[in-house]
């Protein structure tokens, strides 16, 4: 959503404190990696504790409480797989320019992988997927910051 | 919302591979460039119409009534061009597999232009680039019916 | 008129924007009972999918995925049973025109009927019901694509 | 949405003070017409203020500031006129029943003619169309209170 | 003042539109605390269901039943309380002025425990604070009728 | 605690989704001034975009895309002064605890006044009160810091 897209946008500069709407009247400070790498962290954390959840008692008021709790943490996850995805892929779609595909040749591929990571953990409640995820991202976040490093020179 | 559609559709074929709408004329059917294509057109009509409004009268009322239609179609054209870029990026990051790639090696760069041709439709009124986008929806639905043909073979 | 030009304005209402253009160049193609149609089916595919969930095995991460799974195939039903009975209402309400009720004498009892079965649908998991809902898009499917040659005469 | 009519529900206890959930698990309380009659008033008066809003003055900053205002009541409009809508086809798909088309021949009328005014409402500005619809929400509130009072007897 | 008025303001908020018309003929009907009291109303009632939602047979069916109440049913709740947190949010910040508290010194107070009675009700499936909420709700509704009785003296 | 974490909870919470884990190991990074801050930021600079944007030429296109602009930036304002609101109101109400009143005893006012700033800038093409609102949210993140440092001694 461009709602997402524009907030995420200035979490660089929080990091990197340029100025905002720096030098173009459609921001280069907008695009960052920041807001994946979030939501990837989040759905670790989810899968976390699920897995973690100590069985609940068995009165019916504990059996409640537990499933509350899942229902809720399977939605949690389920939203931020998603929104890791979009922020992803609006990355790769409006930030990465024609020149990027020369510093990276493997770009596309970078993301595409990612983007099946996100969909995979919807789908399941798998820690170390989730790893993979943040690992994923990690690695989409180093191609941002060399990209906005080569700006500058 | 398409997201949710999208999300079950990957769901169904998660769990059972069964094809949604199994002997309809969308058959393998949960992915489809069908709602791409849909929205593309929408953007482009909105385009049209903006642009062949004729000039409302002097009165107060014609001015509210053309001012109405203005506000409408533009927030018509910035959804559907949102659309087609979910729909797209779904087909590329969900139902394009590695070996699609040997059959289409451009997968990668067809993707990535259609996306990049949503965004400038838009922050524009601009037919030509509609219609550009219109093309470009076209061409991905041709590598999907491809795809889906030779599943079946 | 192209099956594309049909769906157009399904999207445009699924999305909560009424068609702009009733009395347009893209008229006919402004309805359509199809996305309904996919909707009823999703939701016959949930119930399928649930009913027929393997027990899963008794540890801890057996448990989970398939916890996971159900509350993900229950807000999939839930979500496509509300998009049928969206896509339903927008048909009767805005498609269908006093002319029609000559040609058809049970079109208000035949969407109140469907509605109905939505809301039913979304409280139960229920195969027969699902397959009801199916049914009673189909007919009026029928009815759309009566009016729509009617119009061609 | 559910959400939507959930909250509508209790609008009629506070008024009729019937507890809630009453005597079915899908409590008889839950529907009321007053959403919509809130839904309806609101478009009407978006309509009044977009009529009487006064020529702004020649500086860009007034400029400005009336377009700003006319945006948001546009939107406003458009999302009431929505709103009016679904809450009225909540109502008849939902609460009103098979006996009540023997008290009320012509439910299925009344309801038809105010959701095509909604749809009307949206795409223009015109105060006497609001009243119409104020009007149609009025009669069919005045039915759902003789449903309510003949279910006491 | 009808009491149609008096809620148009709330639905307006609820769905993120700002009133905008803050000074103008619609002044006393544009806040409400009805809308909060409905949903913690409904937050009650879902906790209550939960809690005596009686054990299912042993049958996959009346298993499968039981599982989809529950979710709904903690969704429902879920939304509930967000939406109770949300109306509570926009009275204190937009209602109440500063010549409120001079009437109401624990104005602030008052909210910031409602407010934590929310997020409190999301978490847990908790009879008796859903009561608290409800009593913290109608505390604050006394608040906004004294207010209310103070502008017409 | 990475500063990964700490922005994990103010998504969640915008998303509309209460963070799960108050008392667990992710504990300081669940609440952050940021995403207001960046959202204040954006109001500002809209409005700076919208005040500045040149005199469109006399053709229908420039005219035309002239319109596109100024509907697409008043939306844009419109959102992220509602994320802005939304993320202090959650700051206030789930961050801040008992404990907080003492350092800060100025607290509730802070926030109310923010919050009020907030809706102003809705309704307003106003860069002095962006910028006042960029100032309070200013404010407001150092009282968060100073909380934050008091939990680590």
């Amino acid at each position: 959503m461009s709602v997402l897209r524009t907030v995420t946008a200035t979490l660089d500069r929080w990091l990197g404190i340029e100025p905002l709407y720096a030098h173009c009247d459609v921001p280069c400070g907008i695009y960052d990696p920041y807001q994946a790498a979030v939501a990837a962290k989040t759905v670790f954390t989810m899968d976390k504790k699920l897995t973690e959840l100590p069985t609940p008692g068995a009165s019916a008021q504990e059996q409640l409480e537990h499933r509350n709790t899942v229902v809720r943490m399977v939605q949690t996850k389920e939203s931020h797989a998603q929104i890791c995805k979009q922020e992803l892929l609006i990355l790769w779609s409006d930030y990465f320019k024609p020149e990027h595909l020369a510093m990276f040749p493997d770009l596309h591929e970078t993301f595409w992988k990612a983007a099946k990571l996100c969909s995979y953990n919807k789908q399941h409640v798998d820690v170390a997927k989730a790893q993979e995820l943040m690992d994923a991202v990690a690695k989409i976040s180093d191609l941002f910051h060399k990209a906005e490093a080569a700006k500058k020179k």
